[in-house]
């Protein structure tokens, strides 16, 4: 099977995740500023958790990109990364509705721990089939140590969750931003290879 | 007309039916993790629809890997198809929402049976398309027993569901676990084309 | 600006239109076949505008298959289009909860009147486009014929609905089944243009 | 990265945002004219809005188009725009069901100029890019002039909202029409092209 269409049903699949969870935000009765400040906590996960999705989004092209065809294996667990990150509008919804409640505070990070062991089962599946070495793969195979930091950090927030919620929410924040932060390796090494 | 819009409309359909099956998962009004594992028949209801569709649209691109032009039956039939796979969503709620009740396990056997048929009838309408024999054509002719087998395994979990509802439940599952497992023919087939 | 963008996108518009229609059929809180059956006519309606929606798709595909740019003028009579279509799933619904009810038998025939003229005013903007003369050219210009019947008929049923809303369900089904039949002109002229 | 999933996933996205608005209409209770009637509001902001969404999609199609690779920027620089796309569902469902109310008015108005900021941003990060110099390019430039005029209408929109609502509703719509007329600079630019 060629990459092609795994691709362009995972941009689908992930498009739809992003917008439906603007859902999330139920138009306010009243039209005061009041009633719409108070939309804050949804507001804040629909921005971290669009957040997410977006760098899985970047994290699954990179990880794709080298590779020519896909067997059973990384079809599966494409999927099982979709599976989860399918869930995010769920556990986000929840987390939004009831900051800064503990019990959707956990299950919010570990929505985004299963997520990180997905895709990192998905990475253990593609790396394999990489027949060439390029600074790409190079560049790929160092995400997975952000991986590893992250999930480390998820794992961290959904325990720390129980005691101090917000130091909870800080930890659900900090892999967002040092995923943002454009990874000088990654994009040296797309430049290098389109220059060959 | 070509494939390619084709497959692309599919896969659009496809996506949006595996991601908006999760609204189904309602938000709960409490914060308590009993709150959250009441919800578990609905959660197992998504994840097995979640299953079937990803099926689906691996064996709907199989299928219509080898086919260059599609004609206006084959359009239909495949209209066909992504009508059926769009009740999903519908009979997978009212199955997740009252297992074990007996009427909505029925429907959702129906549903999945109804699928099946559509399939079939489509690998009816494209299978006589095939100019060239290869290996592959063999593998995706050999994928019609499996699904006879799957058709009558859910035709039994509809009849059973008003006797046993449990044993529905596990015969609703099989197929499933069927069409996850690898299957060596086609990967077989993929790879020697693909080499030829 | 080339095509391709446009059709990926009106793809995706489409694609979500037909399926979001889904959730008008809300789930029954009862279990029972009776609470089933009561949705019949949101179920037809469902129906209906899912055929409808797949025919436009189908004839948007013949339309721009032979166009190579499209200019402002297209882009917007294609927005036009997908706008009246996106009104489908509302004006569906409404239909379908009241069946057989005047006033939304004939909004959802005026809906189907109004897509068919936003269709011949795209029309209008693409077939000045097209260079060659082909026989699919002159496949998709008697189609215009066929589109102007469809508008009668849907005018004829949103007019009879205030007096026989049963033959206004007729009249709205009528066109669907002249449409899903194939098409031989269309297709004899793809296969004939795919041969040179 | 290149830019072919880049602007598969924006087109995605645009295509669910532009469709789920459809979903603020919701369907009356009763059937009559009257109950349909009273929705005029709400269907006037998904129209506006929708036109808007079309905009920026074209918009976004031309920016784009005289790009070959994408870097970290980009992908970021259009997530923003994505994101502030994204809102358009909540602040024009909010504005619709309370026309002419003043806070909701104003918040669609700072909505749209955050998109108009989201935007020269991301125009900002591609003009750099561009290593040839064509007609297209300098449209596109020149539409950084149309996007400022813009932006001011829309902070006069907000500001005015709490005076004199309806001339908001003015302000609002004058830059959608200003955008619907086709540019014959960019046309030519493109026509130019493509002769090339």
């Amino acid at each position: 099977m060629n990459k092609t269409r795994l691709e362009a049903f995972s941009d689908g699949v992930l498009a739809i995740i992003i917008t439906i969870m603007v859902l999330e935000l139920k138009v306010p009765h009243e039209t005061s500023i009041k009633a719409l400040l108070i939309l804050w906590p949804v507001f804040f996960s629909y921005l971290i958790s669009f957040i997410y999705v977006g760098i899985y989004w970047g994290n699954h092209h990179h990880l794709l990109h080298t590779v020519h065809h896909v067997n059973g294996k990384i079809i599966w667990a494409n999927m099982g990364l979709l599976f989860c990150l399918s869930l995010l509008p769920f556990t986000s919804a929840w987390m939004g509705e009831n900051i800064p409640e503990k019990i959707p505070l956990m299950l919010y990070s570990i929505n985004l721990a299963v997520c990180a062991v997905a895709f990192y089962f998905l990475q253990m599946c593609v790396l394999p089939q990489y027949k060439t070495t390029s600074k790409l793969i190079d560049a790929v195979k160092k995400q997975k140590t952000k991986g590893m930091i992250s999930l480390g950090i998820y794992i961290a927030a959904a325990v720390v969750s129980f005691i101090m919620p917000w130091l909870s929410i800080i930890l659900i924040i900090i892999p967002a931003i040092l995923w943002v932060i454009p990874d000088k390796n990654i994009e040296e090494a797309f430049v290098e290879e389109h220059k060959e």
